[in-house]
């Protein structure tokens, strides 16, 4: 079994952060996107969509998908559980996870795809105005956070999930993309540096 | 219990199938989302990222977000399992799933949110240039799914899940999107007779 990814890309980064949080040791293979290793016809075998990272298993198959693989192993080692226990539990942290994704992440991704001239070979066409765009939608969902994170520890309630990575990695995506972090948003900033600060982040 | 939709919307209709598959009950509310129901601030205190369908559970806790609420009715009664069974089996839906959302269903509705006119106090700015890249890009997957569906019967394998539910919600919203599909694509047209015909398909 290994993983194909870029250590620097952030999707690679939030299976890192999973499996470093199960202490579950995967070894990582690099490839580099930007050399066009996505674009080979052996990786378009293993994911015709062209994205990292892949779950090569023993027999050959690929997972593809970030959180595809993150659910392979939560199914194959449970504890700690970061996609939540029970219905309740479950359903809240994909909501939130979810919320993660589509409403940050997703934004984060869509400015740093649309803007960065090093993506100009991998998103076409480039679309700069829908990059722009998206800075503030991430922002107003940055201060929306702020005030949920004001009466609970973590992003989907008392206990560290998969929300909190997709968060904090998305959160990281912003330099890159050039997105400025307000400094004002205090609970933001406390959950921010308590996730940081976990041996996991450092994956 | 009660969910929150507004029938035409694509989203609301992915969990329509998945409870019609599940054979569960579930009233439903209309709300109307060209008249502002979704900006009320009863609405946004339920959801502040102001989409539907949303699940609102007999104490007032409200679970949003398509894949949370088809996810707590999984939880409930897992047969038949529409996410998969085992590690792998769940971990190949879920790749799947996400390819066909992100890959297809995501395109599908950018091009939708920002090319029609009826979307222009929803998508705020509407960029058409982006609307426009998503077109070929939908494309494109179809034709890539028609020949994965040259070997198998549905989407993630031999057993109907929920890929098959969004790849076809996402097919049916190509023609509020106006993306055509192309006649030629023989695979891709059995495997979108059959599912169609499901009683689940008119929920």
């Amino acid at each position: 079994m290994k993983i194909l990814e870029m250590r620097s890309a952030p999707n690679p980064r939030r299976v890192r952060i999973f499996l470093a949080e199960k202490g579950i040791g995967v070894p990582f293979e690099q490839l580099d996107l930007m050399k066009g290793a996505l674009k080979t016809p052996e990786f378009v075998e293993l994911n015709w969509f062209q994205r990292v990272p892949v779950l090569v298993l023993d027999d050959g198959m690929a997972i593809a998908e970030t959180m595809a693989i993150c659910r392979y192993f939560e199914e194959l080692q449970p504890d700690p559980a970061l996609f939540g226990k029970g219905a309740l539990g479950r359903a809240t942290v994909e909501m939130w996870n979810r919320r993660m994704e589509l409403g940050l992440f997703f934004c984060v991704a869509q400015a740093f795809r649309h803007l960065h001239p090093v993506m100009a070979h991998l998103e076409v066409p480039q679309v700069a105005a829908w990059g722009e765009a998206n800075k503030p939608k991430a922002l107003e969902v940055l201060r929306y956070l702020d005030r949920e994170l004001a009466s609970r520890q973590y992003i989907s309630g008392d206990t560290f999930s998969v929300a909190d990575i997709t968060g904090l990695v998305a959160i990281d995506f912003m330099k890159p993309a050039r997105i400025q972090r307000p400094p004002e948003l205090a609970n933001l900033e406390r959950w921010y540096h308590e996730v940081s600060a976990r041996p996991s982040a450092k994956a």
